[in-house]
């Protein structure tokens, strides 16, 4: 395997942002199965490990930029270094993922200690999940101490790249049924940390008690780590500091959740990547169009879909 | 392999709903790799192929339950049989897909051209598309004539349960922001129709100018289907008649495009399952513990992950 440029490497462990830009877009465009991609993580692995990844997810318009922002201000105040990974399955037409880094970038233009990326990836299965690892280690490696995963929607894509982080912050507004479709999305079992931002909104008070209902009918180990749910106002900065001082807590009290945490994404990751490493080994054992020839077969139902697999993979092992 | 029972079989051809739960219920706990849903699938196919899948996406919010009783209704007077699949990655605490589920069946319940079913799929890759793609196969082998498929978010879910369709249609409601994060969420590409809900409510002129702005964006090929924006009261009913009108011009003006994408879905569904083959054969190969062994390996930086998986996937080929 082709060894990644020296010069790359050495400029992101010295945490140079363009450096960190040009790292991420090579596993962000590797795809699982390149050599580019996977010799450029190899050699960052064994600098990586240190940074606090928090991931900060909730419904859409739930202000999430917005607390990631202050979120920000916050970390850089305390005098860390922040990187702020925004995870964004935009379609090619909006242009929104785009246009939010240069909003950002502009406010933070100039302070070496923050990092912005937007990234765009959709398409194949686990793409986004690899790809935020890759980033995630990319950062840690670069030396920020904390790494912010903000994801756009609720469902398994959030599910999947919570799984990436340390603490996971699940954000909510008032009067608009988030919470029901939060619990209908499963994302309140990833939930560290409850934000019930839009404090200054009607409703503040009976979506925390909601929050806090469901909360009291999951079983809690002895001495477990009960979810708090804090009130913040995003867009004033009300509750940050809070937020993130909960966060510190957090971090400090869950020692052994985040060795089992990392343990089971390390799992998770080596095990997509085996499966991938597989399949790509597949299609180069199969004659050209072997993958179209069983699809034309299965659409015109001369075969079912679970022969047709069993008669490729059986061409390889 | 076992073939399945024939007493099942013969009853799902025939209709019965108590069979066509079983049979679904088969192929959802079996696992891609599991021979009783394979052969299930397997006996099923050629009998499938005739019914007209209709996805039903958007925000959370929308109304799309109430706009899927109204579809419902609608396609019942027109002396069809119909299907739902309401696709809902339920929380285990919430129960809101067996709850939706019940109300949902007590309006029906006695007609048997009514068949509904919650699918709470979670978990691992892939999980979600191949069992809603099996349950649809079982619904269109017990003879539907039209399957129609809810889900829950906007998401790369969404996305890729509206694969399994042949025509998507995307459900907004005005004055929640939701064309932009429908847009964010690359689920306006998928859309076949647009559904602005909601009409009587504020705001829902300049929905539908958004959307149709968004729309004016997308290069149309010559003759191509543009998806018309139509607007809906799911609680009246209103419009809910000239949608369904409307899906069925798209089904007659897109015979080639529904032939394309039925070889498409084919085509990822062989693949997964391929993959799924392979991985399931690799953990067969390994000995107990290897995965196991090579995460830690990794959580402590002594590999990679990337190097880890080669490590692994080369003790199969």
């Amino acid at each position: 395997m082709a060894a990644p440029p020296e010069a790359l490497v050495e400029r992101v462990l010295a945490g140079d942002p363009r450096a960190i830009a040009r790292a991420i877009s090579v596993v962000e465009d590797a795809g699982s199965t390149d050599p580019a991609g996977a010799a450029l993580v190899g050699v960052l692995h064994p600098h990586s490990g240190r940074a606090y990844v928090v991931g900060v997810t909730g419904v859409p318009g739930g202000g999430k930029s917005t607390l990631v922002d202050q979120l920000i201000a916050t970390v850089r105040a305390a005098g860390q270094r922040v990187a702020v990974l925004a995870v964004d399955p935009t379609s090619p037409f909006s242009g929104g993922a785009v246009l939010g880094d240069r909003v950002r970038m502009n406010r933070h233009a100039g302070d070496s200690g923050v990092f912005v990326r937007s990234m765009a990836t959709r398409g194949h299965l686990g793409g986004l999940a690899r790809t935020t690892g890759d980033a995630v280690l990319v950062l840690d490696a670069a030396g920020f101490d904390v790494v912010l995963i903000e994801t756009v929607g609720v469902g398994q894509d959030e599910v999947e790249v919570a799984q990436t982080a340390d603490a996971t912050v699940v954000v909510l507004v008032p009067g608009t049924g988030d919470d029901v479709q939060a619990m209908k999305a499963g994302i309140m079992e990833i939930a560290d940390v409850f934000v019930a931002n839009k404090a200054d909104r009607e409703g503040i008070d009976r979506l925390v008690q909601s929050i806090e209902a469901a909360l009291s009918l999951q079983p809690a180990a002895e001495g477990a780590w009960t979810p708090p749910v804090l009130k913040t106002e995003a867009t004033t900065g009300a509750g940050v500091a809070q937020l993130w001082d909960t966060l510190g807590r957090f971090r400090d009290r869950s020692e052994a959740l985040r060795a089992e945490r990392r343990h089971a994404r390390s799992l998770t990751r080596v095990r997509a990547l085996a499966g991938e490493l597989l399949f790509a080994r597949l299609e180069q054992a199969l004659p050209a169009g072997a993958f179209e020839q069983a699809a034309a077969d299965v659409a015109a139902r001369r075969r079912d879909p679970y022969r047709a697999a069993r008669d490729l993979a059986g061409q390889l092992v």
